[in-house]
């Protein structure tokens, strides 16, 4: 499928049929495949400060209490001997009914979506990667900065689907607010399902949107109910609303999308110094709280559901309150929240998040520190991994090629690094001699073509060469390399009878109006 | 001395009490002090590959042997009982030898320059960061790219003196060619002591320059000569000519350092797939011998000469042959070099280095993974940490203060996180309840000045804010800092006795004609 694109791409066709990607796309990428970790995970903890926060997390659920603003929720866990406060949503839970309910969760599980191809493997030492999620605003270097609105949400989308590094769409990668807000999601995950074949996920935005949105992953996967509700063929994310609180749609979202087998990740937004405490400590404590109170109502719903720890907090800049990210404090959070989720035995979510305007220095630095955080931290996802800019407000085209390539980077890192005999290259070494060079030897003539990882964006060229060809910028090259990719978008293949059924129901929903928009 | 600077500084003015500069600079940076690493270090190697990388660099020094281009050298090494070839100059050394005199290298050391307030430590968990070195051009945003002249390299200093986290200033930040070359180390070493009271470095390029060198760090110092004998003053840093072998310039002046007790660096230029072999394995263990055998014959001629292991193994693009840096086997190259460095008892220098030819997103990935490589490997010395451009043929402005930021990320990074029961800040969660906010809480406000890093080159304002700003990108913020850095430069206070004899000094071998220009 490489197109020619010039000097850089055509030097790199001869790579293709050895390390190549598999022909979904035009970029010379890595081929399809999670990371797994080979480093052990970064503990600023000892084991004592993770018992300490551990009991405090365990004092504000049994102490302070978690208010479940749905009133099912709230008679579950009366009758799971939780004390619920007659007249307000406010729940206190015993720390050995919350450690019973959390020891039933899996420690890693798979989510088939309808490629089965694509399945990804959540926990047990490897890490997927999701799109950025749920900006209002999308961006590029030619377009400028727009409202979201379908056509991006679809180009996105065709991203999502041709590059290999990215195992997972998160929600809307932008919102497509043209399409109208009572039948959005069905249009929205309608083409989620269409043009990508990768997990997807529906919001838990209420009953409807929920139940559709399961439903149409079931029909686009040509699975019968019995099938579907086996094992996880999509997930959702809900957001406690900090401090200490869980909203009627995310918790209503969860319990049904728990009830059916699906996954859920909690994530609590946990800021520290504006919805949690200044104190890392004392965030992640906070943190593990909201996300544990909720993991145990779903674990009393249904024992074994798939559920994430999900890792949020972040500091603000205490001079403006605004929301920073790729901080230090970012950093020791993802890692902190790593020991917190293999202290309780459950996969960990974290984002590749930053506070930048533009996908510049700023940009770049604030999401290597984010994935440093997330990947040193072990998350089993990571949110908002290609294209958020803007703490969330816009997704970016540009950075979305930017942040895989960061994602390839990683993923080559980590690799075990051999010593063998034909690694330590004595004979290479005695051969080539004090006067010699290894490029013609034929130790590395044997390996030159996989030896090294091989990015798509860098530009290695020499100044001179880098000058004369137009001096672009490595957002400049992204620019190209996105009109490139969606240019050669192919759709995945897509049984007709599963086709015709998803838009069957879309057209029947759509018929009965949709769903309600006053959530 | 901070100067407004518009609504960011003003907002951060009052922070300059509680964690700001030491009053140096304009900038509201860190105080002056080193990195202490608080994590472990990253090891791709267990003890078994350790150890096979550590024998196939003995049988290298044993059976290959490496190229000795200097005859005291050699005499001296034949005379330590090593084989020396009757017609050439190989040298090959026993592992016995080998490990008997590296042994007696100290693991840590202090390098005390002319204001002792800015003594940095080499090992002992520290690192310290140095300037870009040796670029032959010199880049800003408004002024392009030109060839590194005096006036650049004198702006240079003052960013290195007025940057607390830049503990040294490597050889010179970009090459002054507009000064004679056989005076130049003269007028740019006064230059480098006059402008700035950290540990500067002289080059070894033959006999004089670094006898000049030590002479002039002496004089600047005001110290007799016991006294600049008696513990490392300045230090200086030596490639070997990969494959194998040391040229006579860079042994001379190691020698000579040596004999009077001041450091010196061993960094072998091992590119895998081009000067050393493709795989990591075998171009590590070609660095460990070309370092060590130099180290072994410093450590013959002065026993407990302050040594350095230096890594520079990366990799090349093996499309072009171009050399690449903060690539995934970069990062894993210095990782193993710590490991070697540690096996031996010696600090390990690194660098912070990309081949981007502009300081923008790929230039920042790949510093990012450099820094992190060398961080995680636990670098005693960071060489090229701010400035670095295009693999080291610019030093950038821009990506000065770029970097600058970098160092302050990672330094604020490595500090412990406490989990004390005011850090878990129960009491604050229960103040603040489900309805309120940390912002206003007590907690928050006893700690919010000095609770997290502040950055000074972040824009974190939304991007309507931003826009009407003017829409500034990183770099062009960077820009206009290093202009108000310069611009509120202050010279550091000299003893003027020391001033005059240095100042006589550089007057005198002016008109003995300065050093020969044919090494």
């Amino acid at each position: 499928m490489a197109r020619a694109r010039g000097g850089r791409a055509a030097r790199r066709a001869e790579r293709a049929e050895s390390d190549a990607d598999d022909g979904t796309s035009v970029v010379q990428q890595s081929r399809w495949g999670q990371l797994r970790y080979t480093d052990p995970p970064t503990e600023p903890l000892d084991r004592e400060g993770v018992e300490r926060v551990h009991g405090a997390a365990m004092e504000i659920l049994e102490d302070i209490g978690i208010d479940f603003l749905h009133e099912d929720a709230r008679r579950l866990l009366a009758e799971a001997g939780c004390s619920v406060d007659a007249d307000g949503p406010t729940v206190r839970m015993g720390r050995d009914f919350v450690m019973e309910m959390v020891a039933r969760a899996p420690s890693s599980f798979t989510i088939t979506p309808r490629n089965p191809d694509h399945a990804i493997t959540i926990g047990d030492g490897m890490a997927a990667f999701g799109t950025v999620a749920s900006a209002p605003n999308v961006s590029d270097l030619a377009g400028g900065r727009r409202t979201g609105n379908h056509a991006d949400y679809q180009t996105l989308l065709k991203l999502a689907q041709s590059f290999n590094c990215i195992h997972f769409v998160s929600g809307y990668p932008v919102e497509p607010v043209d399409l109208h807000a009572s039948t959005r999601h069905l249009d929205a995950l309608a083409d989620a399902l269409t043009l990508s074949d990768k997990v997807i996920q529906p919001y838990s935005l209420g009953s409807e949107r929920i139940e559709d949105g399961m439903e149409m992953v079931r029909l686009a996967g040509g699975l019968t109910h019995e099938e579907f509700e086996a094992s996880p063929r999509t997930f959702t994310n809900i957001n406690s609303s900090s401090p200490l609180k869980h909203d009627w749609p995310m918790l209503d979202g969860a319990m049904r999308m728990a009830r059916r087998g699906q996954a859920v990740l909690v994530a609590p937004f946990t800021l520290a110094g504006a919805m949690a405490p200044i104190t890392l400590a004392g965030a992640i404590a906070q943190q593990t709280a909201e996300a544990l109170a909720a993991v145990a109502l779903l674990q009393y719903i249904r024992p074994g559901a798939p559920c994430v720890y999900g890792a949020f907090t972040s500091n603000v800049d205490m001079q403006s309150g605004a929301p920073a990210f790729g901080t230090p404090e970012y950093m020791r959070a993802m890692q902190m929240s790593g020991q917190m989720s293999r202290r309780y035995g459950l996969p960990l979510r974290s984002s590749n998040a930053n506070a930048s305007n533009a996908p510049d220095a700023q940009a770049t630095w604030e999401s290597s520190n984010s994935l440093f955080g997330a990947l040193s931290g072990h998350a089993a996802m990571v949110f908002h991994a290609a294209g958020w800019l803007e703490g969330g407000l816009t997704a970016s085209l540009e950075k979305f090629v930017i942040d895989c390539e960061l994602l390839q980077h990683w993923t080559h890192y980590h690799q075990p690094v051999p010593t063998g005999p034909e690694d330590l290259a004595l004979d290479a070494i005695r051969e080539v001699g004090p006067n010699g060079h290894f490029l013609g030897s034929e130790h590395t003539q044997a390996r030159f073509r996989n030896a090294f990882y091989s990015p798509f964006l860098s530009d290695w060229r020499n100044y001179e060469a880098w000058e004369q060809a137009g001096a672009e910028t490595t957002e400049q090259r992204a620019h190209r390399v996105w009109q490139d990719v969606v240019a050669g978008y192919m759709p995945p293949p897509m049984d007709a009878g599963a086709s015709e059924a998803l838009y069957a129901f879309v057209e029947r929903r759509r018929s009965e109006g949709g769903a309600p928009t006053d959530f």
